[in-house]
């Protein structure tokens, strides 16, 4: 079979018809087909209905040669997703002993006798083939029926996405095995607006393979490389100059590629330079800190923190002098910078961040207006202070200014450690 | 027309079929029609292709009387939108003199030009209306054609929204006014688990109307009841006894209802008292603080926080004693306690939380396994620690920590408040 892949992805559940959860399994079923070159066209989602779940088939099979089903395969009445594939396919449901054997063997594991009705799970559709779930109870069901290969998938994430990973996707790449390799490449800017970025690739956008395409991120932004080739190694050999390119022309406004997060890339550095750091927030409220210590490991850098909401606790814990919260206020170049240094003799750390501002709604002033924000970088050598002005929601506030806080803070590094942290 | 509502929402834009956004509009839209007991029965997305789109439209007519389309209305040669419906209904596309007055405003209050290309934004589906779009330059656009109403909305979330809301609502209900009104109400539990919650309510689920249906949060559970009625009151008359029952049954595992959370509802609670609060963090490393901190006001009762990562900022900033560190380990009741109790002393606040343990992946030993916290509350009256034990991801045990935290503290507060009503 030499026809290219044309998917669709049908989610079963009304609770995703009324709103209470996203269709998320969409999205990560597409982004794992592209990464193979197999495209998805359609992503369809109806309720617990047979009739409509009928009629989803039948729309499917006259546009779509590949249709994966989730959810509706659990033990109660309302889960229908292969009892309607076996009635719109005029297929009978089989009981397999294998399906119920591994459905007894999960009970016992568990110290629970199996309720009669998860029974319903351990039936197959004649002629298709079980679809193993080591993580639940609900197996998965293959079947290749009018021309369309069908894959029915429960609807856990933590079930569904290693069945498709170990299941489906080696099928499909069998079966569509020549299709092209579909390659992107994610670079992440910090500290430059988006009509700026988008400005300068603008030649480069107008490109059809690789594709240059400007995503929208919170407090940052990225650039999405895609490129199509014959082999995974010749759509990554078509990438790699259009990003040497785009690093001429950004330079550090480029602080990581693909998975990298500016956390994670600050904390490399950190231990790179075998430095440490410890922060104080105010309206960043623990923010910071929580960036950093969601990092498995991130012990080896990060000393602690401090979160000085109160003026009190800006003088007590941290030594901001009374005059300057007094004379200058608590939302204020001095204040951040007494912040950062504060934090760093008191930690004892490399480096220390202040962080101060108004994240609103409230108490903003003619002075000193919602958004304004005021970030500290300190190390032996000296203390910058960078001021910030944001007009965006309470939030954005604060999650902009922690990203800031650590793009400012790598660039500190870069600076001050030229011969150690080289980007790969 | 006494026809009942049957929608159908239509996203388009190849970056959700490429798995690169979620479909999030059909979430909330879903959930704005459900309030007002508009059904939606299907969900389909399609890439940026008027063959596709045509389709699209073809197979919504058959089944459909309302179809919400979202997305491709800018002004790109990619957005496609607005032409393949014009194409679809044998409509021309004819200028507005006001869709173009209205562009030339937004840009100019922006201080800049209007792109010639923007222009294309200002034409409308003859017999059409444009639906006023205050926050960008892409109007909408509403249409009844082949017995079906359809709106287009744009993609951005901060046009789209209000679009709904303040225009495809009140049309809808005025259209399909005779309809139910369907009302939820949901229960917020923390410190029971699913599966008993589950058991005890095993009678209620049983119900039609109203429905009572278990939905998993993330350490914490929630139940939500849905009544529908020939009215907004009626439907709540008959979730009133049913949510009175279900507290009776439950009592303080019931923390809040509807949009409360955890560091809501403590919030509240320490306002009343006129409270204050300070945390010491080790493993969930600032993300307490920032919850408190994510609510506009809390400056209120959050005085501050420690993060205490290092032994050396358990000991120096809370005076955790070097040798509950050494012989206890820093994962213990013992540093719990002391660190509730010195940063409760520090802030001089009315109630102090200490929080110590293993997220892992790494750090657990035969002793103390990965998983493994221990959370403390403190005030006047001393300090009571509680011992956890997690099995579950680095992500997930820090975040349930969090709420085990402000579930222990509102306990305490709602134990203490006679004798606390007003201190400090």
């Amino acid at each position: 079979m030499s026809d290219a892949c044309r998917a669709e992805l049908l989610a079963i559940g009304s609770e995703i018809l009324l709103g209470q959860i996203h269709n998320a399994h969409a999205r990560f079923i597409s982004a794992e087909l592209a990464k193979h070159g197999l495209y998805v066209y359609h992503h369809v989602a109806v309720g617990d209905n047979e009739a409509r779940i009928q009629a989803a088939y039948q729309t499917a099979v006259t546009r779509s040669n590949v249709v994966i089903v989730t959810g509706g395969l659990g033990p109660t009445v309302d889960d229908l997703t292969k009892e309607a594939l076996a009635a719109f396919l005029a297929r009978k449901l089989v009981l397999s002993n294998e399906a119920l054997a591994q459905l007894e063997t999960y009970f016992a594991h568990r110290q629970r006798k199996m309720p009669e009705e998860n029974r319903k799970q351990a039936y197959c559709i004649e002629g298709g083939e079980l679809i193993p779930n080591p993580n639940g109870t609900a197996p998965g069901q293959y079947i290749f029926a009018k021309n369309v290969h069908f894959f029915l998938l429960p609807g856990p994430p933590l079930e569904m996405q290693p069945m498709l990973r170990d299941y489906v996707l080696p099928k499909l790449l069998d079966v569509f095995g020549g299709s092209q390799a579909l390659v992107s490449r994610i670079l992440h800017f910090c500290g430059i607006g988006e009509s700026d970025v988008d400005e300068q690739v603008r030649d480069l956008t107008a490109s059809a393979n690789p594709t240059v395409a400007p995503l929208a991120g919170e407090g940052e932004m990225l650039l999405r490389i895609t490129a199509t080739a014959g082999s995974e190694e010749a759509a990554k050999a078509k990438i790699a100059p259009i990003e040497a390119d785009i690093r001429r022309r950004f330079g550090s406004y480029i602080y990581g590629v693909d998975d990298d997060t500016l956390p994670t890339v600050v904390g490399r550095m950190l231990e790179e330079q075998r430095a440490t750091i410890g922060v104080a927030e105010s309206c960043t409220g623990g923010m910071l800190a929580a960036m950093f210590t969601d990092i498995p490991g991130s012990s080896a850098y990060f000393l602690g923190g401090i979160v000085a909401y109160d003026n009190h606790v800006k003088e007590a814990l941290l030594g901001v002098p009374a005059n300057v919260l007094e004379t200058k206020g608590a939302v204020s170049e001095e204040t951040a910078k007494a912040m950062a240094e504060g934090v760093r003799s008191r930690l004892q750390s490399t480096y220390g961040i202040g962080i101060t501002g108004i994240a609103g709604p409230g108490g903003g002033t003619a002075d000193k207006p919602v958004g304004l924000v005021f970030v500290a970088v300190a190390d032996a050598s000296g203390t910058e202070v960078f001021r910030l002005q944001y007009r965006v929601s309470r939030q954005q506030v604060r999650l902009r200014t922690c990203k800031q806080a650590l793009w400012r803070l790598l660039n500190r590094m870069q600076q001050h450690a030229p011969e150690i942290g080289n980007s790969p």
